[in-house]
């Protein structure tokens, strides 16, 4: 069965605002076996929205209308669904009654534009909304001689999700014709996109019934594979068999290739260090404290990641990890010299096992002929040994930044491996 | 002049990728006074791709068609528009050579499907496109007797974007009415967002010819005020008068009202920095790196930031911070006594004229009855003075951390104001 989702609101036709539900709502729907055909964005005025809802009724069987149910003058979804499909409004009591007691137990008067979202259409199921004021409706009726269903959700993410999982998802799984979707995700690290693609496309091209997306973002490739059929069985082994022949080709770059979750390269480089009962401390200049930043976004890094220094003038390199000023000036803070002097430093300084020491120019200034904007020297030591690679990344100030992170962290893992 | 922007390809219909050019068209036609109505998203299906552009031709002036002109099987826009007008394609010669010097430049063979992207439909002109292979095309056309201006633009963002300033744009401004927009944006830190809306929103709602959004995200509120007259005085100066109203009501919130681009918060602070001649430094615990890597994102933040600790470990908070480790098995980690001792210990060891030390627990896990999750210490000390303030913030991880990374800046902001 084919769906739309229409987001309702004006601010996200300005270039400020997007709509974000509908990607929690695309993974719901295609999880049931619904394909998500079209998705539309339109603003508050009634003739546009009436306009789209029609729209939609003459090309899908399943519409999701987003948001417009609050109290203001602008909230219309209700009444361009009554102009839509002839159907009649009235106000039911019931709810009128739990927007008074809302209201009451907040102490706050019940303003009277506030009872529009009392507003029932004719035949909707109302759907109980715990997070907010304004209830769902679920509509389950003929358009054109075709039988279709049609929810009005609110548009809040708070309030949005909750209603579609616990309100929408069991009626639409009454009534769509059961598939069962497996899922698996691989993750790779550092293989450049174009390379990736033209590895990987003439092997999962060949697998028809499996849809396989590739999402590439600063040396972080993650490959989604999913896999509807109305038989469980033959659709994991049809995944797992994709999986295993991607698995192979990506040797060495994948780095995580779980169930249907995946896990960040910051979780994998903790993981290992747990493993080897190592830790690690890092002393970041032109990254600034970003590499740190993505390792403690994963909860419990705090057993294997000390922390470490920003040491983002060359006073600071010198005092956090012990790089002697007459290095600095021989061979410039850019230099492998000199991350390998923050690596060992930091290494010793905080008893970490492993240290890790990066320099680079980030630009857009301070790139010279020698040293250009995206050379990068990253470095990790050990008790037995201190490696040293050079890169030259592209991109602005912040991609050479996420580019290095993530080359960082993956020299991590490489040596733990 | 109402226009719609079309989105095509089917991965945009997963839950994994999202249009982002139409943020940046949806400015760009706002500039010149057309309005964005209607975004549609369809995937690469011809039928519904036929149906979105005939839905869109009945209900708006312009259409912007973004993506489906590559070389492959999926890329079939002009197939579409071809049949939603019927319009006759016919294989232009001179991009055939072109694309034929393009693979001899790169060394590759010509694979004949590439030659779809020499085809163009009845009476387009061609857009140029040195970014790629696909070229863009402009049709002026009627549609049901109207007036209809469609675009062609590439998907790739780096093909889009400069493909339609140069080559859409100054064709619009040709054909659409002149107006003028006033533009301004001001940012405040730290209000709640619904107390900033019941502050601002009886003022802005009364300039109904000025267009106010609100974006707020944890702890930062942007707002955007545009105008559009034919006269850019009356423009000008309506948005301006606003502002100022809005400016006063924000008091000590605001941080920025520069005219129409506006400054972060880091780069607020830094300029602060400059102006006193102050350097700083920062000692972060449960931030992890966040502030040190917001700073740093600023191009030119080494002329006032040294740099600073991420002490995740007690051990570090000694060796980085000289916290005594019996203040931290008296107080705990997480104390105001422990937040000022690391803003001490950091602006001694590394010379700053001010040190920032933050504490707290971010969660999931590591919350107690005495300290909760979300229980923040920041405090911020100069040669003459410690200041520290304690915080309890709502939300996961990542919300708690950023609240605590956008408090911390918004205090050094308050000190040094």
């Amino acid at each position: 069965m084919k769906s739309e989702i229409i987001a309702v609101g004006s601010e996200m036709l300005t270039p400020y605002r997007q709509d974000t539900n509908s990607l929690y709502l695309t993974e719901k729907l295609n999880g049931i076996g619904v394909t998500v055909a079209f998705k539309t964005i339109v603003g508050d005025r009634k003739k546009d929205l009436v306009n789209s809802i029609r729209t939609a009724l003459g090309r899908v069987d399943i519409l999701v209308l987003m948001g417009g149910l609050g109290p203001t003058e602008d909230d219309r979804t209700r009444e361009a669904v009554s102009d839509a499909l002839s159907l009649k409004i009235r106000r039911e009591g019931t709810l009128v009654a739990a927007l008074a007691a809302r209201a009451a137990q907040w102490r706050i008067p019940l303003p009277s534009n506030n009872l529009k979202q009392a507003d029932v259409l004719d035949g909707a199921v109302i759907l109980t909304n715990p997070n907010g004021s304004a209830p769902g409706q679920w509509i389950d009726t003929t358009f054109e001689d075709h039988r279709k269903l049609i929810m009005l959700v609110p548009g809040p993410p708070s309030e949005c999700k909750p209603l579609f999982d616990e309100e929408c998802l069991p009626r639409l799984r009454e009534i769509v014709p059961p598939r069962f979707i497996a899922k698996r995700t691989l993750r790779a690290a550092m293989i450049p996109e174009s390379q990736a693609d033209k590895l990987l496309a003439p092997v999962y091209t060949t697998y028809t019934d499996v849809e396989t997306t590739i999402l590439a973002h600063a040396g972080d490739i993650q490959l989604t594979l999913l896999c509807s059929k109305s038989n469980p069985e033959v659709a994991q082994r049809r995944v797992d068999e994709l999986a295993g022949r991607l698995e192979e080709l990506l040797e060495d770059w994948l780095y995580s290739s779980g169930g249907d979750s995946s896990d960040s390269l910051a979780q994998i480089v903790l993981y290992y260090l747990g493993l080897r009962q190592s830790t690690l401390a890092v002393a970041e200049s032109c990254t600034g404290g970003m590499i740190a930043e993505r390792i403690t976004q994963v909860s419990g890094a705090s057993r294997s990641f000390l922390g470490g220094a920003v040491v983002y003038s060359d006073t600071l390199k010198h005092a956090f990890a012990g790089v002697p000023p007459q290095m600095i000036a021989e061979h410039g803070a850019v230099s492998a010299q000199v991350a390998k002097a923050l690596a060992n430093g930091i290494r010793l300084r905080t008893g970490a096992t492993l240290g890790l020491g990066v320099t680079g120019v980030a630009g857009p200034t301070g790139g010279t002929e020698d040293k250009p904007v995206g050379l990068v020297y990253i470095a990790l030591s050990s008790a037995e040994d201190t490696e040293v690679i050079e890169k030259h990344f592209r991109g602005d100030r912040l991609g050479i930044r996420e580019w290095t992170t993530q080359q960082a962290l993956d020299l991590i893992r490489r040596i733990l491996r």
